[in-house]
């Protein structure tokens, strides 16, 4: 598998560091090349732009997703975009490495998001999850945490983390065409001792080292929604033996 | 009621921007003053970084919120952020306007959350929820989307539009201390008509004419969680004419 991953984090000896390296040592075990995107080390600059576009499909109205259309069809993104489009075409999983800011992803990554997930390239014309445009690929969310597990649940203070995660999960990774996997979750990383980070990055280790085996999630398939995309009358069992969250558990089903 | 309202879009001629002068408007006509972090006017950095801090608790490890931590006690925030927090301080009233992109918010405005939300200012120390430092302000989120409103239901295509929501309402606002407010959503602004536009645009209006009188939705104060930050056994049931969104539907009583 050829791996992507982007990363998020602006010191090197930061616990999402060491996952990233974490993820290199497993995967070049596997002989399996990686790309990384270190986003603080790029300078990316997050704040989608006129300047995105190397020409404008209308000079008079900036709608920056029917300009991302535009661009896609005459190839014209600025050139830090059209790089990253190319790993993503590239990649056969995607990784977002991250620390956990404000229940989603740091501003520099969100960034990320919205300038390269392009309208057309990514998604769109009916193309939406299991017919995304990054359909075949897998993707990962792989994050750290100040909170402990028992606040992330659906009557911990905060809220289950499939709730908390499922804008990026479902509305992001899947809704793109991602077979989107567990994430991995580091948690209370600031609050442990040395000896329980060094066993989550093992478990880390472990978990990639066989990550090409892994089920994904499952999430609905475009045809099991209706001409007005809410999910059909009958829609067939799951296998028991598949991820059970297809849904965060406000699902009524 | 003093309002600041934090806007992100790019285009003046947007539905966005209709939003952002409607609601001047609407302000204007009871006196209320409004201030307005128009984030792409002011070329906001949205990328936490540093150079946010004008000297450093820890100059060889950058753990972010801990140098929040200290600029707040020593006052020693970059200028752009020091203007923001003096911003949220003197307000009564915020409201976050923006297009939801990726189901979230653009990373301009997620990286003035990131940036401007430190720790011991917003939050920190146990003071989370109704304890948080935002505590006795109100929070709004006026969102523009592409979807329809029943692809942003519980059966719909993209899910419940408060799972959605939920890592900004509850993990950002909620959890500062606002007291948050109904969202108010414009759907599929780019396929209806200006008929449709005017009438969202009028029934904005309307609401924040009478805006100070709103229950705000309920969200559990964090006295209602045990010592482990779960939910206490015995929560006392709320008033049925309160909002009955106190958690998504995933929220298991």
């Amino acid at each position: 598998m050829k791996v992507l991953i982007v990363y998020a984090h602006m010191e090197p000896q930061s616990f999402n560091a060491a996952l990233l390296a974490q993820a290199r040592a497993s995967f070049a075990a596997r002989g399996w090349p990686v790309q990384v995107s270190d986003l603080y080390a790029m300078n990316f600059d997050p704040v989608a732009r006129p300047g995105d576009f190397k020409s404008r499909a209308n000079p008079d109205f900036m709608s920056y997703d029917k300009e991302q259309r535009a661009a896609w069809a005459a190839k014209s993104f600025a050139d830090d975009i059209a790089a990253e489009i190319e790993k993503l075409i590239w990649c056969d999983l995607l990784i977002l490495q991250f620390p956990l800011w404000w229940f989603s992803v740091p501003a520099i990554l969100k960034g990320w998001i919205d300038r390269v997930f392009a309208l057309d390239f990514a998604y769109g014309g009916g193309r939406w999850y299991d017919k995304g445009g990054l359909a075949g690929r897998r993707a990962m969310l792989s994050t750290t945490m100040a909170a402990f597990p028992q606040m992330m649940a659906p009557d911990g203070i905060n809220g289950d983390t499939d709730v908390n995660l499922w804008p990026l999960q479902n509305g992001v990774l899947a809704f793109c065409g991602f077979d989107v996997l567990n994430p991995f979750v580091a948690n209370a990383v600031t609050y442990v001792d040395d000896g329980a980070r060094k066993d989550m990055l093992e478990a880390y280790g472990r978990r990639l080292a066989a990550i090409d085996a892994e089920t994904p999630r499952q999430f609905h398939r475009r045809d099991e929604f209706d001409r007005q995309w809410r999910l059909k009358g009958v829609v067939p069992a799951r296998s028991a033996t598949s991820s059970p969250a297809r849904r965060p558990r406000c699902w009524p089903v």
